[in-house]
């Protein structure tokens, strides 16, 4: 379903950008887990507007409210309800986006579509649906923190525009991506980044770029064969969030120019523990994890709203001009990192549940 | 669930590659569909093994027989199934796997997952696998015919190892594709490629590459927001295939290095049809396509299996080294461009009856 | 899952009866269906505490509030939050059940399972999360209202304790259910069961009795072959209600008795309708909705809740006592009514979507 | 879906009467679960036609074969998918059932639905459909087995037409059941019964009745809170066999004549287990089990095929009338009885599953 993700950490998510709150409900998940709305609002945090000199000024505090399934701050195994009402609505900025639909926007798409869409703000296509998301994954942090141990999942951006950060995802810590507004855990590429993104958004312009993550301590054997494969549901959790154009694993693209010999990952016996050489399959074979690190990148197009006039068209079929307005990031990718951790986590969190549906635990040995 | 496919033309696939036989059963197909064996067997046909001398060389005529849901050449509602039995098994070339793993293959995570695994052939994560897939999407092409007339599904190969070819998603024809055995529609690269091929085969190793889809006349407003978005189910779809490691959709990777007002698709009236200058959205916007041509790319990884010894590990936890035998494609490539058309067609076909249920039909006007 | 309901119009509930809130969000809904807070409310007071003598005095206004998915009064294709805050909490009357398990009720087994359960109150198991199905159901039933106009859903209280209604499916409406507070629609009976279900709560005592609804005007189609016909979805639609014990369609345990040709349902022609001489099928046949009036019982047990001191156990394992306190109803049925309304709008609007993303429409011809 | 059952143990049934074959896929079995072809077919055997001199006396073996998922009679974790192939089709004796609706028969339903029917059979809609359920059932014991011992389910004649049977649900066994070709555990009423349904065969007529199931040693802690509690999803799958009009668990429709004083469970400590002084929850409370026996019954009606003539109408809206032709059960009962044996097992191995997923295991302690 269109706002439903998961199969047994199952997560649905709500509202428009400027109607009353967005949230999320979780069904599905374990009882006696500890869940807080301290916790939740963390990860929250990392994703809200106005948190840094270089992304979008709005004022929203995104204050998160838990209204089910937690007592004494466990989990309760029943639907956990969490909300954000929207307060910095302003209605007033958005009154041309009603008339004319923005270009690389989904206003057209969703009027062709439903034959109706939300006038004010992007509706469900904003960045704000993504703080069910975000929140959820807060909770699904426990699960795994819970029932898997030392899984640790680490998102960061790899590239904004042509500058390329320098970041191993063996080593890398949160610490050191939280370490500058951009999120990058290179601090001279931060720098230059952050240079770029005022530059372009002086220009009334935007930029993208890629993240790169890895889920390192994963355990051995999540992920389904077949249509399920891991690297799938991957793929569709990144694809599905707002702005992305790509998503590759290990080798990725580029692994294509090598030969098989080159590409293949040899087996080797680490102690008890079967181990790779090398890891150009990312961490996950046949779409089940292999132990090794997770590593994949998800490319981010440039924001769509600008302040430059652009070619459109009228809600009535007529061509028309349109300069953006309103408070805008000129690059997402800041915000994006703890939108693509929250996405990661969500998967493994259900998958480590499919697994202990299916096989009863894990490793299974 | 790891063997289903869809939310209402739903399929769900069984078999290992040595068992007895591999096969789908359709659910939710519409009434009244022309479906025969005969159209079923001309997808089959492309992905069979045998079917040139750049493939591998095995035996399998891959016949299917249609057990359900369908009489006197329609479609009746109720599940459609449909069976391919596994003929040309030689266990025998497989004894030394059943004990070994193969590197980059998926003997070590099915064995840590379930505890046991199919000892003979790759089992469900056999590219064998993806019969039922073909087979189904031949049922969905006409369903597609039959509801959409005029959507069309064309995939080919854009690069092998590091040999590009050139072709124009707008105007690339089924017959262009089918001209060479490598399925590309540049008579010169496909000369270069089948060479490259051979050449990699002779040295025992494998290559991989790049295959590129493009869906022209898909109806406007196909796709959820949210989690279901189009490019999300067709980036799952792809990276569920055997051997992928990549998934972009229009500007991919590269629309990255552009800023907004370079990346952006203006809208302009063409009569009374919303349409838009450039396509660096690839066709979909806000998850929702939006009629214009759906162009996407799916990265596959070298081979596998090759003929050259490597380090390895058996089941039993000792380093060991393995060479491939058996028969098996150097290059899956040209095999794997009906198993993208079939997880495309299988896509919009899931989407368009999703699309009737909510909104009764499409384009919603 | 276990809080999600439908494959199409799919609700999903939240909350625990003294916890912030209680609510649903309905995903799936078409687009540009009437909803107001206002049409939701009025079901809502008909299954709210306090609307009458025979119910419980429990003072809640169980004031609805759309979140989401709304605009100018109509859906825009994107989920509907609905949420109603807990108001009459009183913890202190629920201190002691903390410690005891009320027998016949859900504390036990909720502890089982989860291994903690919500100490005030009900939590799930509790008559209040039916708030979130009667609030979807109001939407459901402008859809059906919109899509399918002349569909008539209409519940009544057939029996309670031995004292049985006399009413006609074929002819009963909303106005003669409404005009009493038991909602039956018998006037003769509605009196006598008032006075026993006064008697019985004076002697802190509960009863409960048979709840009977028809579907009047369902288009020809609905239902699926094989495990989701139509009557077992509507089966689990009502054991999924608090207290139900039994569910019988048409003819239901009494058709046993009959022979085949005293049961069958003869055919004829009605102009160029077909139509059914009797009706024992009750208006499905082979799991599909024959346009003949759907008829069904379902069976609602004694309030579990009495004033009466019972034997009964600790968490901790101890044998004790335990006496009723608090307000409870003395009899569920007044109130159940529209919960069964509920659940089978619920039902018929998702087989409604189901029937157009298969079939195209209704009736398919 | 219409033709899938299950959220985790998943079964995808296929197959018309008189196609090529009928049969089921098995998604998400546990690895290394026992499973043989003689374990299934000792199931099948107790449904398929001929068995008995009561029964209809086609010629079916309903030999199954299994075509994938199970190596060496373990289970991979892989789809099982088991086939029948159908042999004893006599087209002929239905030419007239293509032209004409047969009364209480799901022929029109279908038409009116799809558009197109399986003209010869009965299509999905012929108990030969249930064959899929019985096998699938089958694995799911062995599952039921392995991981929860000493759960029995069993099912038997407890009513046929007015022969009522008397047996004691907390100690009937196997062979009590299986000692008479009614199954029946009362050798008495079986007598009758079998003489009755003779009379009725002869008449041309056709009679139902009720079958009663026990699931005996069920772990605590089944089933989910709201929709899909255990009672629910046994309704729903009890309903979904064909000729069912109704389902009651534990003290089911006349529990309504009781006061809650009189109904109610009273708990206490059995050593150190929570145990209910009477049953009439049936083991279950608040949709979760409760360690009690599951005590449930199923209504079926007289079977719809008579050989008697009846009114009824043709495919293209003329009245006409129909006498039943062909072998038909005159009573289905005895072959009901592994069919709800099959339901049942599959429910419980499904929650099973369902619990593992969200609480690790059973009972969660």
């Amino acid at each position: 379903m269109s706002s439903t993700f998961g199969t047994h950490f199952r997560i649905h998510t709500f509202g428009e950008s400027h109607g009353g709150a967005v949230g999320v409900t979780i069904d599905g998940c374990p009882p006696k887990i500890p869940v807080s709305a301290e916790a939740i609002q963390l990860e929250l945090d990392r994703r809200r507007p106005g948190q840094s000199e270089i992304v979008t000024p709005r004022k929203e505090t995104d204050t998160c409210h838990i209204l089910s399934g937690v007592q004494d701050g466990v989990s309760l195994g029943t639907p956990i309800a969490i909300i954000v009402h929207n307060k910095d609505q302003r209605p007033g900025a958005y009154d041309e986006m009603a008339a004319k639909y923005r270009p690389s926007h989904a206003d057209y798409t969703y009027d062709a579509k439903y034959g109706v869409r939300a006038l004010s703000g992007g509706g469900r296509a904003s960045a704000r649906e993504t703080i069910g998301r975000v929140a959820a994954s807060a909770v699904a942090k426990e699960v795994l923190n819970t029932l898997a141990p030392g899984v640790e999942v680490l998102s960061w951006v790899k590239r904004i525009h042509d500058i390329e950060a320098d970041v191993d995802p063996a080593t890398v810590t949160s610490e050191q991506i939280e370490a500058n507004i951009v999120r990058t855990a290179d601090a001279d590429a931060a720098e230059r980044m952050i240079e770029r993104i005022k530059e372009v958004r002086s220009a009334g312009d935007s930029i993208g770029g890629v993240i790169e993550c890895v889920v390192r301590g994963c355990p051995v054997g999540l992920g389904e064969p077949v249509f399920d494969k891991l690297e799938a549901e991957l793929a569709k959790a990144m694809m599905s969030l707002p702005a992305t154009k790509g998503f590759e694993i290990g080798s990725g693209f580029s692994g294509t120019l090598l030969t098989g010999s080159q590409h293949n990952d040899a087996f080797f016996m680490e102690g008890d523990k079967v181990r790779t050489r090398s890891n150009r399959s990312g961490g996950i074979q046949g779409g089940i994890s292999n132990g090794e690190d997770i590593v994949f990148r998800v490319a981010f197009k440039p924001t769509a709203t600008i302040m430059k006039s652009q070619e459109t068209v009228t809600s009535d079929g007529e061509d028309t001009e349109l300069t953006g307005r309103g408070r805008h990031d000129a690059c997402v990718l800041p915000r994006a990192v703890p939108m693509v951790d929250a996405m990661a986590t969500l998967v493994l969190c259900d998958h480590l549940l499919r697994q202990r549906a299916q096989c009863g635990g894990f490793p299974h040995t």
